[in-house]
C-alpha cells in the first residue's frame, strides 16, 4: 500500500475515479441513522405483537428463482457476473425468496416479518425516495386459511404501523385482481392480454384516463373496449359502496362474482377491527407484480410527494377531494395476496400466502421532514473521563484515565476518554461535548493518588465544580447520576 | 400466474432447477436467527458503550474503490454484470466501504461499527463456518491520535466482546507489519517480495515449517532467506517477553525498531485495560490483507474448529502448550491498523484507522453449540384469544375475537387468534401452544355477551379454570398476569 504511493503516477491514479456510491445508492449515518433504526424497531414491535418470526435469506438467489416472477419489471433485476459456476442475481423484492423459503423448508405455514436490502436497476429518483438499492419491511402470513382473515389483519398491520409511525392522513386503496380481471373479461379483453392491461390501468394514479386509453390502444385493444374498462375504474369508495356499484353495473362474470363475494367478508373483518374508514376501495388499483391472485393494497399519502406546481395542485383538487389529494403519489407501503407464488417452487402443495411491504426510504423521507435534528445524537456516550494537571512531572494520567474508563465499562457505562497522552482541559471538554456525555469524571492530579475523582455534571456552567467522591464509589455514584437516555426519548417523540 | 400452470408442460419446468439457496449462502430463520440476533445485541451494546456511531454503506461499490486493496485475494470479489452504466461489485469487507465512506464525507474522525454482509466467492466449508455471504460486526478508530491509544482500546473491544459472549479459551495473537517488514528485510528478503513472503508466513497457524518454507522457495527465496526467517518467526509468548527476543536477536533494522517501540508502548496500556493476559505475541502472524500498516491480530479458540482426529491433536499438543491448542483453528476475529487505505481515496490527507470485525458465523457456530435451544421460542407471543362454544346457531365469534384481539395489539401485547370462522378447541389450544403463548383470553358463547371473558394461564393442565374478569377489566388485568418474557431470560443466558 505504501508503495502505491512512493511514486507520483501511482498518486494521480487515486484520483481518477470518481469517489462515490453507485448511482441509485447512498450511505447512511448519523441523524438519519437513528430515525431508520426507530422506524425498523417500531415496525418490527408491531410485526412481533402480530406473532410474527424473522428469517434472513441471501442478498442473491438463484437466476431462475426470480425468473418470470415481476412481468414488465423484470428487466431491472440485477444479475451477478458469470464468474463460473451459478448464474444469480440480486433479490428484487422479498417476497420471492420468501415463497421460496417456505417452499424449501416444505412449511405448511408461517407468519415472518424480514427487514432488508432490495434491488432495482429503476432510474433513481433520490428526493422522491426512488433507489435502486433500498430497504423493505415485510411482514406476510403462509397458510391456508378462512377467506379474507389473515388478510384483514394484513391491513390492520399496516395501518398500525402508518399510525405508530404517526403518519397523517394516508389511504389504503384497496381492489381485488379477481374482480378487475373479471371486469377486462367482461369487457372483452382477451385473456391472454389481461395483465397488459391491467399494467395500463396501474398508471392511472399518475395519468390521466386519456393516456392510460391510449397506451390501452397501443396494447391492441378496441376503443370501445377501452371505454367500457373506464366505466368501471373510475370508481371509489368504501368498500360497501363499491361493492353496490358493481352490483348494479350487472356484471355476472364468475371471476368478478367470486371477488365481490370476497370483498363482501373483508367489509365485515376490517369493522371488527376498527379500520374501516381508512380503507378506499379503488376500482383502478392494480400493481404491478404479475404474483397477485385476490386482494390488492396500497397506502397513500399526500405528504409523501406533494403536487410539484399550483395548477397541478388545483387539478389534483378537482372533483373526487378524497382521491385527489393523494393523486400523483408514491406509494408509503404496499401488497396483497399472492396464492399461487409457493407453488411454482413446489409442485406437490401450493401454500396461500398474503403480505404488506413497508417502504422504508419513503416513510423515512416523511418522519425526517417532521424531526426536530437538535435533538438527536448519534452517540450514546453518558461519560467522559478526563484528567486535570499540568506543571512539572504531569504526565496526562492517561494510564490511569484508561483504569478508570475501564472501571466503567465493566459495569456496563457507556464512556469515553481522548487518545492522548497529555491532554488539555478544552480539549477534553470539546471531546466531551461532541460525544454528548451528560458527566464528566475528573482525575485531579493531587485528588486522584488520594483515592479521591470528581465527577462533574455537563454543560452546567463554570461554576458547578462537581462532586468529589472516592473511587471506589465512583460507579454507583455515576449510576444514580444519568438520568434516563435522552437519545431513546428523543427516538420515543420522532 | 395462473396460466403459467395451466399446462402440464410448463408445470413440469417448476422442477427444472434445484430449489436450494447458491452456494456458499443459507437463510437464518427460527431458532438461529435469536442466537444471531443475541450475538448482534451484545456486540453493538459494547460498541455503543465505547462511543460508536453505527453506518450503512451499499451491498455493491464502484469496482474500482475495491481495486488493489485485497491482494493475493482479490480474484474472491463477486462482480455484477455489466448491465450498462457502471461496473460494480460486491463489498468484500467493511473497512474499504469505511475508508471510502472517511473519505467521500471528508472526517477527520469516527468511531463507527457496522454490521453487515461481506462477500468472498471462496470455497465454502459450511461446518467450519466459511461463507461465500457472512455477516462481519465491525468497530473501527478513525483519527489522528497518540500511539496505541485507539490501538489498545480496539483490542479491550475484543476482549470485552468474546468475554461477553462468554467465549472461553481464545487467545488474540498480536504482531506488528513494521516488524514483520524490517524482519524481512534484514533477512535479505527483496522490497517488492515482501508481501508474497508474508502471505506465506501467514499460513503457519496451518502448515508446518516445511511447507511454509518450500512456498517461500517457491516465492523465489533462497534457502538461506528462508532459514533466516525461520529464526525469527516461530517465537511467540507475552508482548514483552516477545520484545526480549527481539532486542537480544540484535535486529537494528530502521523499520523493525519503530515496530518494537510501538509494541513496548502497546504493552503498558493493555496492562492499564488489564487484558494482557488475553494476548499473545507472535511473530508468525501475518494476516492476508494488504492494507494493514502496523498493528495486526487475530482472535483464535480451541473451540471454533478442533483437530479432526486424534493424531492431530496429538500433533498438535507438541512443544508449545500454549500456541498448539489453536493450531489449524479459523480465527473468530480479526483487525489491525491501516493507515494509509483513506488516503488511497483522498489525496489532500490520509487518516489513520485501526479496526477489529467479529466473524459472526464462526462465533454463531460455538454459541449455538453450547445453547439449549429448547429454551428459545422465535415466537413472542404472550396471549392467544380463543372462543369456547358450539351447538345450534354458534357462529364460532370470529369477528368478536378479532375485536378483543385487537383491543390486546392496541395495548401493546402481543396477542394471535386462530384464522378460522368456526374453530374448534383442540385447534385453538394447540394454535396457542405454538405460538408459545403464556395466556388465553377465552371468549365462552354464555360469557362473553354478559359483557364477562376468561383469563387462563396455559401449560398448566385442565383443572385451571382461569379466572373470569369484566371485558373492560381485560387488558390490565392481562398485563398484570404477563411475566417478564421467557425470551428475553433466555438470550440473557445464551
Amino acid at each position: 500500500m505504501i508503495r502505491l504511493f512512493s511514486t507520483m503516477t501511482k498518486k494521480a491514479k487515486a484520483q481518477e475515479f470518481l469517489l462515490k456510491t453507485p448511482k441509485g445508492t447512498k450511505d447512511w449515518a448519523d441523524k438519519d441513522m437513528i430515525i431508520r433504526e426507530s422506524i425498523f424497531g417500531k415496525l418490527s414491535t408491531i410485526f412481533k405483537k402480530h406473532g410474527g418470526v424473522t428469517i434472513d435469506t441471501p442478498v442473491f438467489e438463484l437466476r431462475e428463482i426470480l425468473t418470470g416472477k415481476y412481468g414488465e419489471d423484470s428487466k431491472l433485476i440485477y444479475n451477478l457476473e458469470d464468474q463460473g459456476g451459478e448464474l444469480t442475481s440480486l433479490r428484487y423484492d422479498l417476497t420471492v425468496p420468501f415463497a421460496r423459503f417456505v417452499a424449501c423448508n416444505n412449511l405448511s405455514s408461517i407468519k415472518r416479518y424480514h427487514i432488508a436490502k432490495v434491488y432495482r436497476r429503476d432510474q433513481p429518483a433520490m428526493t422522491k425516495g426512488r433507489m435502486r438499492e433500498f430497504y423493505q419491511c415485510d411482514f406476510d402470513i403462509a397458510g391456508t386459511y378462512d377467506l379474507m382473515v389473515p388478510d384483514s389483519e394484513i391491513l390492520n398491520i399496516l395501518c398500525e404501523g402508518l399510525n405508530e409511525l404517526n403518519i397523517k392522513d394516508y389511504k389504503v386503496k384497496l381492489n381485488h385482481r379477481k374482480i378487475l380481471d373479471g371486469i377486462f373479461e367482461a369487457c372483452g379483453v382477451p385473456e391472454e392480454d389481461i395483465r397488459k392491461v391491467s399494467s395500463a390501468i396501474d398508471k392511472l394514479d399518475k395519468s390521466p384516463w386519456e393516456a392510460v386509453k391510449k397506451e390501452i390502444l397501443e396494447k391492441g385493444q378496441s376503443e370501445e373496449i377501452a371505454d367500457k374498462i373506464w366505466t368501471f375504474v373510475q370508481h371509489s369508495g368504501s368498500i360497501r359502496e363499491v361493492i353496490e356499484i358493481l352490483k348494479k353495473s350487472g356484471i355476472d362474470n364468475a371471476t368478478a362474482q367470486q371477488g365481490i363475494q370476497e370483498m363482501e367478508v373483508l367489509a365485515d373483518y376490517v369493522e371488527a377491527f376498527g379500520i374501516q374508514d381508512n380503507l378506499r376501495f379503488d376500482l383502478s388499483l392494480a400493481r404491478g407484480l404479475d404474483y397477485y391472485t385476490g386482494l390488492i393494497y396500497e397506502a397513500v399519502t399526500a405528504a409523501s410527494a406533494p403536487p410539484k406546481n399550483a395548477s397541478e395542485l388545483k387539478k389534483a383538487k378537482g372533483e373526487d377531494e378524497d382521491a385527489s389529494a393523494y393523486v400523483g403519489v408514491g406509494s408509503i407501503a404496499a401488497g396483497g395476496r399472492y396464492d399461487n407464488l409457493v407453488g411454482m417452487f413446489s409442485n406437490n402443495k401450493s401454500i396461500p400466502c398474503v403480505g404488506i411491504s413497508f417502504g422504508v426510504e419513503r416513510l423515512f423521507s416523511i418522519i425526517k421532514q417532521r424531526t426536530d435534528l437538535s435533538k438527536l445524537n448519534s452517540q450514546h456516550t453518558d461519560v467522559y473521563v478526563m484528567a486535570f494537571g499540568g506543571g512539572e512531572g504531569w504526565n496526562g494520567f492517561l494510564k490511569e484515565r484508561m483504569h478508570v474508563t475501564n472501571q466503567l465499562w465493566k459495569a456496563g457505562i457507556n464512556a469515553e476518554f481522548l487518545y492522548k497522552a497529555k491532554a488539555n482541559t478544552r480539549k477534553q471538554f470539546d471531546g466531551a461535548e461532541k460525544s454528548g456525555a451528560k458527566l464528566a469524571v475528573i482525575l485531579g492530579k493531587e485528588e486522584y493518588p488520594e483515592g479521591k475523582i470528581r465527577v462533574k455534571k455537563l454543560g452546567q456552567g463554570e461554576e458547578n465544580e462537581g462532586d468529589v467522591i472516592a473511587i471506589d464509589e465512583m460507579v454507583s455514584f455515576v449510576k444514580s447520576q444519568l438520568q434516563v437516555d435522552s437519545i431513546t426519548k428523543a427516538i420515543g417523540n420522532l
